[in-house]
């Protein structure tokens, strides 16, 4: 296990070195089965990176945007990082006798997930600040890093940074040899994110996008820091990924990676810029290896996004007929 | 003057290969009197940059921040940006009659700049939204474009873009030479500053924070853009400079450069880290190549932090001793 483990958490590197040496011999893309969606990206990375050519784009326009749940990573049965709040309200209940009485804490304490989640995304919401809010950024993404390198999903037993897929590392990296700038723009909140985006994606904190709470400015014990606030400063999602690209990039990308209706205006956002473009949705569909859920999902809820994709003629992904592998371990 | 223009636009680039080549073996800072400000720059960055020396940081955690107003070119009599407001205020007074008996709009049309700006920063945020708002981010782009391709500075009658810093340029090359990724970190309008920020500086629209306004998603045609809306979305100066950087660049920087005293938060944030940190304010001081103010200017005072800056150590630029040159021009 502990090889294995090695071999995740040192992934995105070494395969960018490895990708830079064959990325003009060799298949890049190894976990993608031939066909239309494998087909289609290679041919657009071509196309944009070939100088001289119709379609070419300078080196510091290519810029490409993923979605995190669900296009980079798992999502299910609930987003990871309700997960780590879920396990921060267990871990702070004693310093919060009054939640036995209130919810969504009394549902949660007691077990009863679905109790604690009727409340929608204000108790997501209440559940999220409670947990966050009063640290200081740094404090904060110590917990993060410490939850992450133990904490297990409930169905695979994996650590979650483990659950993140194969073809779509190998399409990083793909788009990083042929001069791309790869960012995440993700409805899940940017320091939680940060913490892994660099080791297991191969993405830099300042390339991370998402939601984000209020922030203040403050010295303890002498020392400027910065205290999470219980206040919501930004929501990543849906028109919000749009107006997150603007506010931290400044310029309209070229390539937009998806899975859900939250991701729709980003997708549409990006194709339409002039000249060449690329937008792709993962359409989860292997009940078997990974789960199989779209328009009726809760949790990365795919019907508007779908007809648009379809109408449009975006890529969209058959993840049981177009992965070889979904998750890095399967390699061994 | 075409000629010199050219040099200005492509300054940047040039520069930055040009010293690829000779950052080992020649003087990469020859706009810079011999004196402590150079030699405090070099060994900082001969120490960080050192592999296995004691000081030594890798180059992702390499970040420099940097403030643009008065830091990276000049400030004076009035911040650029606001020249800019004053002429859109012109060029847009046609489409509004009622400017003639509203303040701030009647002063200005009658050119009492002093008597616009009585009314402080709510004067100078109802002209800049009043001018900005409405606009998609590429209508305000293109306008930015323009205006900066044609403005002449007051004093000077040179463009804008031309009174940039030459030994900042230097600066900023050396430390990218040196595995650093540079930001900006400015009260500008982060938008009016990426216009000219990656052909000036070379610092891509990624890599510039500021203030900016709240936006709005909406199709415009069919075509989906982004509206900039009358409504302050986040003021990046004084203990937002902090905020700024953990937002965008999500850790701390270890290298900090400002001039006043909205850089202050930022400079004690950054050199409150652990390991080799640099902070750095230029001192204006020179009454006859550029301005000499401080203490009392209201425009970029630098009061506080000077007092801050000799009490802890920090690199305080005498821009008359330390400057051998002020614009690139001086170099023709």
């Amino acid at each position: 296990m502990k090889r294995a483990v090695l071999t995740v958490f040192t992934f995105g590197f070494s395969l960018t070195f490895a990708s830079m040496a064959t990325a003009q011999t060799a298949d890049s893309l190894p976990s993608w089965n031939a066909g239309a969606s494998k087909q289609a990206i290679t041919q657009f990375v071509k196309d944009v990176s070939t100088a001289g050519g119709s379609k070419f784009v300078p080196p510091a326009e290519r810029i490409a945007v993923f979605d995190n749940d669900g296009t980079l990573w798992a999502e299910q049965p609930m987003y990871f990082q309700l997960a780590f709040a879920l396990d921060r309200v267990k871990a702070l209940a004693s310093q919060h006798p009054e939640w036995k009485d209130k919810e969504p804490f009394a549902s949660l304490l007691k077990g009863d997930l679905k109790g604690a989640l009727a409340g929608g995304e204000p108790a997501i919401f209440q559940i999220v600040m409670a947990t966050h809010a009063g640290l200081t950024t740094e404090e904060f993404e110590q917990i993060v890093r410490d939850w992450i390198a133990t904490a297990k999903h409930p169905k695979t037993g994996r650590p979650y940074t483990e659950m993140v897929y194969q073809p779509m590392l190998e399409l990083l990296t793909l788009l990083r040899t042929n001069g791309f700038k790869t960012f995440i723009v993700s409805g899940g909140g940017i320091d939680f994110m940060r913490v892994f985006s660099e080791r297991v994606y191969g993405i830099p904190p300042e390339q991370v996008i998402g939601s984000s709470g209020k922030l203040k400015f403050e010295l303890r014990d002498g020392k400027p820091v910065l205290v999470k606030l219980p206040e919501i400063d930004f929501i990543d999602d849906k028109a919000g990924k749009p107006i997150g690209i603007q506010q931290h990039i400044g310029r309209r990308p070229i390539a937009a990676f998806g899975n859900s209706d939250g991701d729709l205006e980003m997708l549409q956002y990006t194709t339409a810029g002039s000249g060449a473009r690329f937008a792709l949705i993962i359409h989860h569909t292997d009940a078997d290896r990974e789960w199989a859920y779209d328009r009726q999902s809760p949790i990365g809820r795919l019907d508007k996004a779908l007809d648009e994709a379809q109408a449009k003629g975006w890529t969209v992904v058959d993840m049981k007929q177009d992965w070889k592998l979904i998750y890095p371990l399967e390699k061994r």
